[in-house]
């Protein structure tokens, strides 16, 4: 089965964001076994909307358009939808008479412009709307689906998955089952983890896997299709087993946690607290580990040391340690992650210092140059790096080494 | 004029990324005043490349396809173009002869599957490609022009602005000039911010304006064409200036800087020095500002004082006081900000203390309850806010109010 997605409304014609239903869309359809051939964005013109349906009807099993449902003038989809199928529209007196309630609970009076939200194709199923006011609309013609949403998102996506996607799968065949898992690695380049995964991926049809790179982070997407739940949860199995065994110790989660989670997870799983200290990364190691719910339990405080008196001051580097090695260099690392763990009375400490650029750098210690210090129940471990890449990139890339050293600290695995 | 624009490739249906071309090409055709009526991502396949690139070329003044253009049994734009506009296709023997000394440049030689990537629509221009194999194509047909460009961003982007671009300005108005500017507001809701905007701005055909909201910031995006780069700049002035006088001291950028650009920029021209406490914000205000590059002239230090105890023992919150009003008080705020000054002997403090939830709300102290604090040279002020959303919204959203109280302190202007 292929479907065509159209996605309705001169307003996701602009260059500043892209449209996401369809991304949206395309997910459960291919979750559902469905391939989708075309996905188009049409401005809100009768003409234009016309043919566009007409020619996704010839070709697709199913036609899916999000938008222009709406009461405004702009609103062109039911009209151009008749046309293109050859059907005539009907004015629903019941949904009139409930998009009439619904403005009277609002203590609203309804004007004229909001009955022909009411018009349906002739032939065509009316999908209610439990969050807005337009309808849905789902004609099938000559083994053919053609349905019509509504384009706000919040409207879009329950009527989809509650109305229009169980018959899609009732269709693509009931037993069908799709299993995704992603495997996450950091702080490995995308190109060392594909020439390690890529033999053995390759070898599984079913599985598909995708390799999607990103600063510090490399995940792997596999999708497995499977005559029902069990086949398709085994050949996912097989394969994620396969990589594990690959690239040993290296994945980080399977169950969609992020770094951060992971490694809060594991500090409150054995009761420990954290205490950090940074320097060039400014507050974002702290922000990320913050930014898990419940990290209060782990996270005692941290030091943004920004200047070399607050390094002094704060955690207790001295001013000669400075002097002799910079405030850039492995040993002063070490002291603030040693430093931060002391002050704050914490199991683990974490000490980062570099130079984040675009200025600062040097041929001795160049742009990108961040030494991670991890000290405490995590193990003494100090790590060189040198970062590709701007400011941000650079900062990013240093708080996940520092999570990954924490990790592999806390769970007993060799240095990064 | 209107144009359309098709991108090519299975590869840009899948469900995980959003293709990246059209968004591009539809800014730089809106630049230079041609409208886009659709955009589509279409499948590699034959019949339906065909028939995209007829219907589109029966409505559209110019077509714009990319990708598909390439060596391999996947690449058929060339096929179904040539099928479309009933040209035959010709095989242009001196680009033949460079493809083939590009391979021998990097010591390759060249398989034969690579000659169809010199097939050239009859009567179709030839634009060279200085960054990859596939050349693009232009081909003009009772005055409406088809383009056919290479799909990696990094070949299609130059070869359009330097070989397509200049064509289309001069078809759509040699002297059309366009001006766009925007206009940053923080912390206002968007709903607030259009109501005083919108009879402003809705006065003006040109400039246009679109209203883009995100957590925290309201962005007016104006868009003014002329005749000349005079008329376009006073256009956008005019309306800009009228902006300015109906949002008095809210507008905080309009030359692209963020937030925290702003605030940096504001304390080095007054050669001020900044520390931060934070406590449910977790570093994330402390990681924004170290973001902007120069941040070291300004932050000296920042507490993450996520503990009671690190509240007491860093910035000096007597443990009387957080037992008397709670860590999450007016009272507690205020003495961070005081106390970060203080300690990091600074000139101006802020303190962060709330509730970011999931967890940890009461019906007195609800989740997103967050007070934020000034002191020192940007004046004294504590403000309470209440943020909707989820933990990560509540924590940006009360980074946007602190950089805003701020930057509002520095110059002056009355508390937000």
């Amino acid at each position: 089965m292929k479907a065509e997605i159209l996605a309705i409304g001169s307003e996701l014609l602009g260059p500043l964001r892209s449209e996401t239903n369809s991304l949206w869309l395309t997910e459960r359809l291919l979750d559902a076994g469905i391939e989708v051939a075309a996905r188009a964005t049409l401005a809100d013109d009768r003409a234009l909307l016309e043919a566009a349906l007409r020619d996704a009807r010839s070709r697709a099993d199913v036609v899916i358009a999000t938008g222009g449902l709406g009461p405004t003038a702009d609103d062109l989809t039911r009209e151009a939808a008749a046309a293109a199928v050859g059907r005539r529209l009907r004015r629903d007196g019941a949904i009139v008479e409930a998009l009439r309630a619904r403005f009277a609970r609002y203590g609203r009076a309804m004007s004229a412009t909001n009955e022909k939200q009411a018009d349906i194709l002739e032939g065509a199923e009316a999908l209610p709307n439990s969050r807005g006011t337009a309808p849905g609309q789902l004609l099938e013609q000559e083994g053919r689906l053609l349905v019509l949403l509504p384009g706000p998102p919040g409207e879009m996506k329950p009527m989809f998955e509650e109305q229009v996607l169980p018959r899609l799968r009732a269709r693509a065949g009931a037993t069908r089952v799709v299993r995704r898992r992603v495997l996450r690695i950091a702080a490995m380049p995308e190109s060392e983890v594909d020439e390690i995964a890529a033999p053995v991926y390759s070898r599984f049809e079913n599985p598909k896997t995708t390799i999607l790179g990103a600063v510090g982070q490399v995940e792997l997407h596999l999708v497995a299709h499977g005559d029902g739940a069990a086949e398709a949860d085994s050949r996912i199995e097989d394969l994620a087993a396969a990589l594990r065994a690959a690239l040993p110790g290296r994945i980080y989660a399977e169950d969609g946690r992020d770094l951060p989670q992971v490694v809060v997870g594991l500090l409150r799983e054995r009761g420990l607290t954290l205490a950090l200290a940074e320097s060039c990364t400014g507050g974002l190691l702290s922000a990320r580990l913050t930014d898990v719910p419940g990290a209060s339990a782990v996270l005692e405080r941290a030091f943004v040391t920004y200047s070399n008196r607050a390094k002094s001051e704060e955690v207790g580097v001295l001013p000669s340690l400075l002097e002799e090695h910079g405030a850039v260099s492995e040993e002063v690392a070490a002291v603030l992650a040693a430093g931060a763990a002391r002050v704050a009375g914490a199991d683990v400490g974490v000490g980062i210092t570099g130079i984040a650029g675009p200025d600062g750098g040097t041929a001795e210690k160049p742009v990108g140059l961040v030494f991670v210090a991890v000290d405490g129940a995590a193990g003494t471990r100090v790590r060189r790096n040198l970062f590709p890449g701007g400011r941000e990139r650079v900062r990013f890339q240093a708080t996940q080494v520092a999570l990954e050293m924490l990790r592999r600290g806390l769970l007993g695995l060799p240095p990064l």
